[in-house]
């Protein structure tokens, strides 16, 4: 059974998802990201609201002192909170709070902490409505996602967004040029400073906690991606490019910089310094153009810090295996430790309608070297909107990969999950395994698909190997006789059975 | 459009896959397992019936001669004959070809070649049929199996087998110890030398090309298990344990396998060394008892190449990723480089119903640090037997972790299919796009979903983004406006547009 707890800490009270298992077990606790739940027309309580002032995390965290907030996601995270505080002092870690978005819970991201996912959700102008976005919003955090971005385009964004956020457990992050873009009926031409700066104060009213600006594509690195195989593949990146291109001027999003640093300190926005020239495909993994732009967003890292203004940095986007480990020791040593945040990596381009899979390899890899916060890919990638079982399939495959790099890093409690799911399983506590599966619903109907029947539930087999073939059976019918017991005598009797092979066994035998 | 050519080679013919192109693009050849096409009531034709021999692969090899199915792999791989014969005289690839199973196409299993996939299919007691298997058989090559292992247990063991082989294009794997249980009505204490041996041969008369051999669970390692999360959890492993256990005897496949190796000489089936003892959690991994029976594996490598035996060497199972890389480096050690095979690894065990993709990042991990061949893991992995849609599920993942990991090894040629199908992308060729992907219909159908009439197959954008926020048509624009003149420009200008940031954009503005 699983079920809602709260934990109490100073000042704070955490939700966590509790798998209560049968047999005597002790219950599992999870990380939960489903909120409170909400009414749509309603939205979530301002759970945030008493906390407020007038700093950054950042700034606090630097002068030494411990938000709500830090409290909330030590207990979140199970680490001291002079961890948090410090990783945050630091610029390591990230904790997004637009003040104006008093209804998320609190999340860290940050090399030393759990590896996060973001799912992105929104309209485009050839299909969705608000409606269906709210419920893929809420959808995409009951499967764990830990922000969600909103990137919706065409005529109703800014009414998508507000619906988004009044009902968001997570952080949200937004992509402003895209309405900007809007505004100037998509000409990238047309964009301006003003322009943009209106966009950016409209969706800090509204709470956006964290915005990708695209500020590191520089005039001289636009011909940069001239002879690769797939140009310009970011959305925003190609905006920015042709704007500079047309003007023959330097990016405004790099001139102005630091009236940008100032709004965001203002609503304690997070930077996500966007990489508009990432690669689109593994021909153009780790290009010049790729590095050049990632030396830039070192330099506004650092500058964004000087305002006390929390900095993410984004990443690659399709990287072969053996250039992956690259893009993060070289993100850590540009920007200071500022978190990597990475769209995948796809670590091959050959398999479009399975991308969340090819991807989910790129990205496990990629936690474990350190990546804070991993973007999911569903199968529509490159090929259409997701909808709701897409959203749940790259979900699924992204918590994956979030998960093995938990593991592969050593994270303090993550293996208790996988410990607790095993012993499960050898156990044949058929439902304690589905309860602590990162989907039961779906482990459940795959069991039930070949032995339905109620008594299959407590079998010592499954229809896979049948119950002669059960290696768990006959391993529990070995320990039963004593296994451990002659082990000792074995080895008191040194192990004499043991003779080397060629004794025994020469040719001929 | 797709079709089936044939490349000639030295005395052979070798299919691939050609998959044309629009614009004037040159057509990509992919490797291909389908084989000719069977009526699964004749079979196959028994192309490799001319070629036959007294030698092993690996004897021929050692002797300098090059067999036609080393021709044969040359084409096929598109490398150098020598690259071939050297390597199989050197134990590390092998070339699974039971003189009895002539209707097989060659293919080679090393880490200089193409990282490999098998599928592995089967009745158990509770579910399926002898037809079904074999259709399974056809769709796990369509889909791209290298080798299909047939795990039947049940009461039609033979038959299925038969039918089978008789209609495979790909190598034929077995595990005997099943067969020889079911001789025995499931008790494993009443399994002896003798029944096993009879089990080989009737194996061997009917073709099959490679056998795992669990001779590496000795006696003494039987305890080293007895404390662990999860037990053994190789079949034939428990099978085995349990033996050694009753009879307080030594294993006796171990204290026989130099008559194993006689027999499997004189039909030239190849050993697949299995490891009984494999981890089945991540609390299980690397630990003593897998690396014990690892140690026993290589000794038993070595005797099989003095009688000029095949060897792979089975591995697992369950690994945390920053525990990978030791397995394989382990493994090529200890056995001379004989080539490693492995289940995925699975990198975390949370994800029942979805272990296709937990494996698949540990597959591509372990492919890439040098495994030769991967086995699948389904969706049904713990749950159930798969289906045909879980047998193409794996298949799938499995097919994206090899790819992977020959791009990461840099596999000549590897990165073509991957250049193909971005250039398509970025070219709109949206038909190419499609005809190109690991699986076409699917590709096609999630594109349809949103923009599913006929222009929108030659649109420059997608659902995904519509058309006034496709970074690629931007980027065309771009490119059409010269982006690559104005590099030059900038070049020869001395790219004075970019001004360190500090200087153009200080605090406050």
């Amino acid at each position: 059974m699983r079920r809602k707890v709260y934990v109490e800490g100073p000042g704070v009270r955490v939700p966590f998802v509790e798998v209560g298992l049968s047999g005597g077990n002790d219950p599992v606790r999870l990380y939960d990201t489903s909120g409170p739940g909400s009414d749509p027309e309603v939205g979530l309580p301002p759970l945030r609201k008493p906390w407020a002032t007038g700093r950054t995390q950042l700034a606090a965290a630097r002068a030494g002192e411990v938000t709500p907030e830090m409290e909330f996601v030590a207990v979140r995270e199970n680490v001291p909170v002079e961890l948090v505080r410090d990783e945050i002092a630091a610029g390591r870690a990230v904790l997004p709070v637009n003040r104006n978005h008093p209804e998320s819970e609190p999340m860290i991201i940050g090399s030393r902490f759990l590896v996060k996912v973001n799912a992105n959700i929104g309209t485009s102008a050839v299909t969705s409505s608000v409606a269906e976005e709210v419920e893929k919003l809420t959808w995409a955090t009951q499967w764990g996602a830990d922000t969600v971005m909103d990137l919706s385009t065409g005529p109703r964004i800014h009414e998508t967004r507000e619906a988004i956020i009044r009902n968001s457990p997570v952080p949200i992050g937004t992509v402003p040029i895209y309405q900007a873009l809007e505004k100037v009926k998509g000409d990238p031409v047309k964009l301006t400073w003003p322009l943009f700066r209106e966009t950016i104060l409209e969706q800090a009213e509204q709470g956006v906690d964290y915005m990708t600006i695209h500020a590191g594509v520089l005039l001289p690195y636009v011909p940069l991606a001239a002879d690769r195989v797939t140009g310009i593949v970011s959305r925003g990146g190609s905006i920015m490019a042709a704007w500079c291109l047309a003007h023959h001027e330097e990016n405004f999003l790099y001139t102005n910089f630091a009236e940008l640093c100032e709004i965001f300190a203002a609503y304690d926005i997070t930077f996500s310094l966007g990489d508009g020239l990432r690669p689109g495909s593994i021909a153009d993994a780790n290009d010049e153009a790729q590095f050049a732009e990632l030396r830039t967003l070192g330099e506004l890292t650092h500058l964004a810090w000087e305002h006390d203004v929390q900095v993410m940095v984004e990443g690659p986007g399709h990287v072969p295996m053996h250039k992956i480990k690259e893009n993060v020791d070289l993100q850590v040593d540009l920007c200071g430790g500022a978190p990597f945040y990475t769209l995948g990596p796809l670590t091959t381009d050959i398999a479009p309608a399975y991308d969340h899979i090819t991807s989910a390899i790129g990205a496990a890899m990629i936690g474990m070297f350190g990546t804070a916060m991993l973007c999911y890919v569903t199968p529509k990638e490159h090929l259409g909107l997701p909808g709701k079982d897409d959203v749940k399939a790259g979900m699924i495959a992204y918590k994956i990969a979030a998960h093995a790099a938990d593991l592969a890093k050593g994270h303090p409690g993550a293996q208790a999950w996988d410990d607790a799911l095993s012993k499960a399983r050898f156990e044949f506590r058929w439902e304690d395994q589905f309860e602590l599966a990162l989907d039961p619903g779906t482990a459940r109907a795959y069991h039930d698909e070949t032995l339905p029947a109620e008594p299959a539930k407590t079998a010592h087999f499954c229809s896979m190997c049948g119950p002669k073939f059960c290696s768990m059976k006959i391993s529990h019918d070995l320990k039963k006789q004593g296994m451990g017991l002659k082990s000792a005598e074995f080895v008191a009797g040194g192990s004499q059975v043991y003779v080397p092979l060629t004794e025994v066994s020469g040719p001929g035998r």
